[in-house]
């Protein structure tokens, strides 16, 4: 018996052996086949060049749906198909444009719109400026100080942060509501320092909204560079005013998809791991890294799955999802879906931190035991350079997910470059590298792998 | 006694506590001080824009030199010198040129000459052309196959090694000697495949060498498209000739020199903790990446060190070395000068793996204590994202200095995007990131602080 026990461990310790030394083939097989295609880099060369400026219910957005679609179509997914939403849009009709004037001179500042932000009259508005880095600086200055002037928003990024996020986090406030506090205070516009941590003239724009009620006035972005000379124009001369043009228009009810695309799990088809990422992009920017690299990403998935002849327990479920920049239109319609259809997410990944070099996962879950599960098995992945997973935010598409209980896990990347381009006509398909974004394919499709596998 | 004890217990462990705390709140000062401080990267757009192409000898090498002094000597280090010496030297008269030939067709290539090749007649040279893959494959070839002809080498670098030095170690000998062995075989000239893992047009190059006694013949870089398109019309075309030609000049002394600048220890004044990168980059780059952030780097951790007055218990000695990319004299001229002065050095630190994000440290020495001693510094530095530390090359300008049984350490960066620029026209300014330069500046200055505080 002792004998039949012995032999037995072996055998199991054996087997175990075969299955982890198979497990580590398997990823390996799953890089290489990532760092050796060529088929999502060309693929994203071809989604910047066709629809740059992409933003819900544009054109570009359209022409990328089809070709996004097309591009999933050529792998052969048991099925792909759009999911149909109505949703509000917005746009730009034509650039925005500020000049700040004093004396007999005039000055063009490097300006662009923040996303929803309304329109001037035609003429444009000319006001005093009065500058702040801070809402308690505006708070101080009051109705008084800032009633009928435009308020110029000059918080800079904290370079200090080791994490670029962090930094973002600690200023995107300003972008984000300084518009509608301005407002309440009686001001006419807002001009909002870039959130960039470095000193270039590439204006970079983003989501602002006013709280319910409140009179919208136009807001807009200025570069780091012009934002320093303006604020050092400020304190030197007198009497000087901005003066500032906005033509947007918004649009009560435009017609837009998120793509959908699934490989059938072959035991438990009935539940998903789904595999996400965001379709539109800024008016401004070729969408390269914000998001086009991640819908690469996991179309890449899919291929490498298809490639290796994978074949998946549970069903891996790919989600191009339209609209995250605006009003995130498409994460909500996709989980009014889930709500309807009850079929169980095992987790949840998405891809919008860039498609540079990927470093680990962010888990957002209220789990401690499944966190522990899905470091386990992020863990398995350190030999490939996946070397932090923490708790934090995963992303902004899944993000209505985790009410349903399921776990959500965001791909993290070394986010030093991210805000040289974030939101900016830097955005561009020639600042991304091949292989950085190709392992950001690898580090989710082995991730995928090995939940589907494993579970959690 | 006990209760004696016990309170010294206290005391010693609130000291400790307090010495971590000082050791973790200087780290944060140092890192702070490198990612909000531009001085390094204007310091490095003046260095590429003012003197690219400083290859040993050549007039932008001596731009170089009198730049980067005035940049340390802006610093105010206690001491400042060239050290000056005597080195063979060697150039491109005028840019390399090569053109297939079938038919009536001639096709432009798209080349640049390897480091040391030699002159084609001034008409240059034209010969049938013969691909191969791999010496083994030369070797079958041998002298029947090969003599009269050029010899095209067409290795790729292997993209599915995870670390892209891996995949330049695996694949660089074809450069590095592939000439050599083709000369023996009777070749009239060789053409070799850039050292790229991307397809673009920015043709590599590099040192090449011949054994002695090999008769030395042109040897030219292609570009990675132009490689595939040459290969293709060997596959298709029948009587296919490639035309080549170089016209380049050695020269047997030329004047140069390494910069040395010293922060004196304020303890230890006779021992040394070494910084260094090199000066020289090759004909054809700015050498942003290679290596001019990493003079900038080493330059920036006196400034650090300066701005946040910390005073240093050894002697921090900057070493900016000439010429490591062809002869390494610059290096071995400090060798042999460290020979003579017989002053201990505590650790060599080099960084010449791009101004990209530092993941760790490589360690190149013999004794695993040191090691061991090393790695538990580099650990603190974990929070700042330094992560992997292992025993490897550290770098070539320090490398004389394990003779005389100095520990080496290397900066290792993020390697994915180095071989879209090394040895290229694509070596740029533009290309480096400025976080990513800067978190390279404090990882160094942060370990050289911690040596320097705690001995290794």
């Amino acid at each position: 018996m002792k004998k039949l026990y012995f032999f037995g461990m072996l055998l199991l310790s054996a087997v175990l052996v075969h299955a982890q030394k198979s497990e580590q083939a398997t990823l390996s097989a799953i890089y290489t086949s990532a760092l050796t295609n060529m088929e999502a880099y060309n693929n994203l060369r071809e989604l910047c060049t066709e629809a740059p400026g992409r933003l819900v219910g544009s054109p570009a957005s359209e022409r990328a749906i089809q070709l996004l679609k097309a591009q999933v179509e050529r792998l052969h997914p048991d099925t792909c198909y759009l999911q149909n939403f109505i949703t509000p849009s917005w746009r730009c009709k034509s650039p925005a444009q500020a000049a700040v004037l004093y004396g007999p001179k005039k000055e063009e500042l490097n300006v662009i719109n923040l996303g929803l932000s309304v329109s001037t009259p035609s003429k444009g508005i000319q006001a005093p400026i009065v500058e702040v880095q801070s809402f308690a600086e505006l708070d101080s200055l009051g109705s008084n100080g800032v009633k009928g002037k435009i308020v110029f928003f000059n918080k800079s990024m904290d370079n200090a942060f080791i994490r670029t996020f962090s930094a973002y986090g600690d200023a995107v406030e300003m972008r984000f509501s300084g518009a509608s506090k301005a407002s309440k205070y009686g001001a006419v516009g807002v001009v909002v320092r870039s959130l960039s941590t470095e000193l270039n003239d590439f204006p970079h724009t983003g989501v602002s909204k006013f709280e319910v009620g409140v009179k919208q006035i136009p807001n807009l972005s200025i570069s780091t560079n012009d934002a320093n000379k303006l604020s050092a124009l400020i304190k030197n001369q007198k009497g000087l005013e901005l003066w500032m043009k906005s033509t947007t228009e918004t649009i009560e009810s435009a017609h837009t998809s998120n793509i959908i695309a699934e490989i059938k799990g072959s035991v438990h088809p009935e539940k998903i791991i789904l595999i996400g990422a965001h379709i539109d992009a800024w008016f401004n920017t070729q969408g390269a890294h914000d998001d086009g690299a991640g819908c690469q990403q996991m179309i890449d998935v899919l291929r490498i799955f298809k490639a290796l002849n994978i074949k998946p327990m549970n069903t891996i479920r790919l989600v191009l999802f339209m609209d995250e920049e605006m009003y995130q239109s498409g994460s909500k319609e996709y989980a009014a879906f889930v709500g309807k259809e009850k079929r169980e997410h095992i987790a949840c990944l998405e891809s919008d931190a860039g498609g540079l070099l990927p470093i680990g996962f962010g888990i957002d879950c209220d789990n401690d035991s499944t966190i522990k599960s899905i470091m386990k098995q992020t863990a398995t992945l350190a030999d490939f350079g996946i070397y932090l997973t923490d708790k934090s935010h995963a992303g902004v598409d899944i993000e209505p997910l985790k009410a349903f209980g399921y776990p959500l896990i965001g791909l993290s990347t070394n986010s030093q470059r991210y805000f040289e381009y974030h939101h900016s006509a830097n955005d561009t398909f020639d600042q991304v590298s091949r292989r950085e974004m190709q392992l950001g394919s690898a580090a989710v499709a082995g991730l995928v792998y090995l939940i589907d596998k494993n579970g959690i």
